[in-house]
């Protein structure tokens, strides 16, 4: 599929007045959107040079780069916040337009309003700030976990906790802090259902990794320990990224530390992964997340990019779309059918003896582990409660930055029963505190939440889903998604699209349900939850 | 060799208070210094777009690219045109500083004043317009090459000498229009003599071609013809790079069509090139040229990064840098003596009968060839000429853009004995008419010059320099350049700067004596021109 030039295409301004339609404020809508959009261009502009850090910058150029993505977060911050743009959102919330118009429109009208005043309230000190720490935070990281030396990182970690506490009371007033960083990823969310939600999830968890340690069958990854060359891994994931729908004419896959993706623009979304020549699930299953994450950015409205109905719902969502490519879908035995042929011709010393199902059920293994980027798909939201309930104490007050890695490891050690040897296991271990990423991690265990119930809705659209995976049928479901979950844009909420989507009220039973029916058989255990 | 961090060095303001000592206008130089420091900050962003543009673009999303680079030329343009800014500089043109300081800030004061004026004079709906005409011309240009259809092309070109000969006449309206385009890209020089200088250039490159043409004894590049296996390329092109002194740490290099050098900051500057599994100099001389243009930006001083103490002097300069060692280094006997071993231990295969002398004569084949970048070192200037004297005529008025092709396919007969057999072959083989680089193609030609006279001073104060080379040493010669050439930056013109370095005003006879000095030889002629 290579898109059309936009010299064949309406341009911006013509779709956004069309959407307007007939109105006395059209060309008021129009103005703002365009506006908008030329606010994401310099946003996207802001994500080149993110992207290009992470994936191609010398050794050398770190502080120049730093200089440049704080100009233009100031850039973006000061247009963002234009007054005249204020004035116009103002009189565009108080036409006919906010309540007669189609629903994308009323959607836009509210929330450039909305993020308007949540913005505008920001000082710019307050910003730059924040950007200078976040670059400052990260760097004392880097170097800390290097060392594993907590007392590198803390300072910078207590200035950041401080200026996020600041910008919670600026952003949203009307809201406890820390639902006011969470609604910056998470809109609409507030801390204390997650918390009813997560402490339902770890009740049907916990047994479930407690009797999967305890079983005398286990399946084993060794099948996916060997040698696989990189420039075969390469094109395999290449191979397979394509094959579920990822674009590369709108796309690329890159290499990188700490996998992503970025997107750049309408027709711009960039993988990363990174690569093990002797454990084959490192990149495989970080690039089907990836592409699940560009999945849903290829699926969003190129014709209103950067605008809510063209931009993501939440964090959550989009974390949905991510597990449920890598897990729901490349955990499933259909898709190690589909995928044995492929997989073995492309690695016929490693997988010279192995079967589909053998693969299929090492991809199942559970193994609780120190790293939240190595855990198994089973003891992987008990990492994300343990830094909810941490992050959320900070800001509140209950703890203090400086007691942060005693609390880390106590928690641990009752969730996994060991205490991680150095912080680096621990407390240091990811990046999104110094990157100021406060208010971040529930989304992830969100996005497991959400994207088992979303495929439980798409198994029952779908009748025939697992035989059209086992034959490496993928658009049907694609197609699906895009229509149920992409093409609303940030138009409703997190909630809302999901109780949409599946006719229900987020529920964490299909999550738990999911996990038993492909965990539990290759454990010697029963594929349900025991009644509660 | 790895920069420290910017932490342990003074800030950029340190460096300009310093520079300005104590003066009533210190920190009205600070100021300005750190508003154009600034902007070269946004001016590097855009660099970037342009950069990813050219190697890491996905297909679909080029007219997003072309929006962004738009915007942010425009942001650039209106930064660098700031009011404010310009009050300073009056002050500080008016100031004691810009008598009494020092050569760099005298430069720095006067320069900054010229192109504040010069800049202040074009109007935005001018830089706008060719921004957005050069994006449109240079993609008729590859429609219209692919399919050899000049008329796909000629609107646009007439449109773009149109506001070239406007931007001209804003710019510089006291200079002859042509002088005034040249400006931008070698300032100080003049077309008139420029003419003079090719003239004589002309006169003696015009003989040597024909005796080379009409020579029994010739070189044949036949031995750098054959399976070159990428992987090995890449590998050996970076060791070359390397080992004549590019620093990696502070650079890269990577994949493109048209290969060129791109400055992204202080310690980030990037070469591309392009490959031919079947002949190794593509790749190589590429990569000798490009790096030489980025040894001259590791060498601009990074404390003034963007300031015309850290700025290339001219085109001239920065391609006598890159021709310096591609030619002068790269296309001698002692490149080859030190560079044999590694080449045939990288080509065994295709190497596996060479020896040091065939590959060093190899390299200095003389073949007439419609297309400019694949002219060997002799007949390139006449390519060079060529083009000078057309776009001279275009924009005094004497020649039409529907007249071009023909008298291109005049001129290059005369010059070359044949007609090229299509446009794409001939006038429309270059993209620096559609992207706006009109007054540019002399700068190509200056630079072979200056290469010629800068290397043959680096001769005389380095009196072992041929062995220095035969044995893999190059850091004399750069370190030499830095002092000699690259230390100055934009303080100086480029005559100046020859004379400076030479002794001596520029004089064509350096260039003709290294042509016949290596080509005569190898083709059985004499190794000095005819005494004129």
């Amino acid at each position: 599929m290579v898109p059309v030039s936009s010299q064949d295409n309406p341009t911006p301004a013509d779709v956004f007045r069309a959407a307007a339609g007939d109105s006395q404020v059209t060309e008021v809508f129009v103005a703002a959107c365009s506006h908008a959009r030329e606010v994401a261009l310099l946003a996207t502009v802001d994500s080149l040079l993110q992207w290009d850090e992470q994936t191609m910058l010398p050794a050398a150029a770190g502080d120049f780069r730093a200089e440049q993505a704080a100009a233009m977060a100031a850039l973006v911050h000061a247009r963002r916040t234009d007054k005249a743009h204020g004035e116009r959102l103002q009189q565009l919330a108080e036409s006919e337009l906010a309540t007669s118009g189609s629903p994308a429109v009323r959607a836009t009208i509210r929330l450039f309003h909305e993020d308007f005043k949540k913005q505008s309230r920001v000082p710019g000190r307050l910003v730059e700030a924040l950007a200078r720490t976040a670059i400052e935070a990260q760097q004392a990281w880097s170097r800390g976990l290097a060392e594993a030396d907590w007392n590198l990182l803390a300072p910078y970690l207590e200035s950041m906790f401080a200026l996020k506490r600041e910008l919670a009371g600026c952003q949203r007033p009307d809201l406890d802090p820390y639902d006011a960083l969470l609604d910056d990823y998470e809109p609409g969310a507030d801390s204390r259902s997650i918390q009813e939600r997560f402490a339902r999830l770890r009740a049907a968890i916990v047994p479930l990794v407690q009797a999967c340690g305890a079983a005398s069958t286990r399946p084993s990854d060794a099948v996916l320990r060997g040698d696989f060359p990189l420039s075969a891994q390469q094109e395999f994931v290449k191979m397979i990224a394509a094959a579920i729908g990822f674009d590369f004419h709108r796309g690329r896959l890159d290499t990188t530390v700490h996998p992503f993706c970025s997107t750049l623009g309408p027709h711009d979304c960039r993988l990363t992964t990174r690569w093990d020549e002797h454990f084959l699930p490192t990149a495989l299953f970080s690039v089907l997340h990836e592409a699940g994450h560009g999945l849903y950015e290829q699926g969003l409205s190129a014709d209103w990019f950067g605008l809510p109905p063209g931009e993501a719902a939440s964090l959550g969502i989009h974390e949905s779309q991510s597990r449920l490519w890598e897990n729901l879908v490349g955990r499933s035995a259909s898709f190690w059918e589909w995928c044995f042929p492929a997989a073995s011709a492309a690695f016929p010393t490693a997988l010279a003896e192995a079967s589909p199902s053998d693969l299929a059920a090492a991809v199942l293994t559970v193994q609780p582990s120190f790293i939240r980027v190595e855990a198994d798909e089973v003891t992987y939201n008990l990492h994300v409660m343990l830094r909810f309930d941490l992050e959320r104490a900070v800001i509140k007050g209950e703890l203090s930055v400086a007691d942060l890695p005693g609390a880390w490891d106590e928690r641990f050690a009752a969730d996994f029963g060991q205490r991680p040897p150095t912080p680096a296991q621990g407390v240091m271990q990811d990046i999104h505190w110094p990157a100021g990423l406060i208010g971040y991690f529930p989304t992830y265990t969100l996005g497991n939440l959400f994207s088992a119930q979303i495929m439980a809705a798409a198994e029952t659209s779908l009748a025939d889903l697992p035989a059209q995976i086992g034959r490496g049928e993928f658009r049907p479901l694609l197609d699906w998604l895009r229509q149920e979950v992409h093409a609303t844009g940030r138009t409703l909420t997190s909630d809302q699209l999901v109780t949409q989507v599946s006719g229900e009220a987020v529920n964490e039973r299909y999550l738990i349900e999911s996990l038993y029916r492909r965990y539990g058989p290759v454990h010697g255990l029963s594929d349900k939850p025991p009644a509660s």
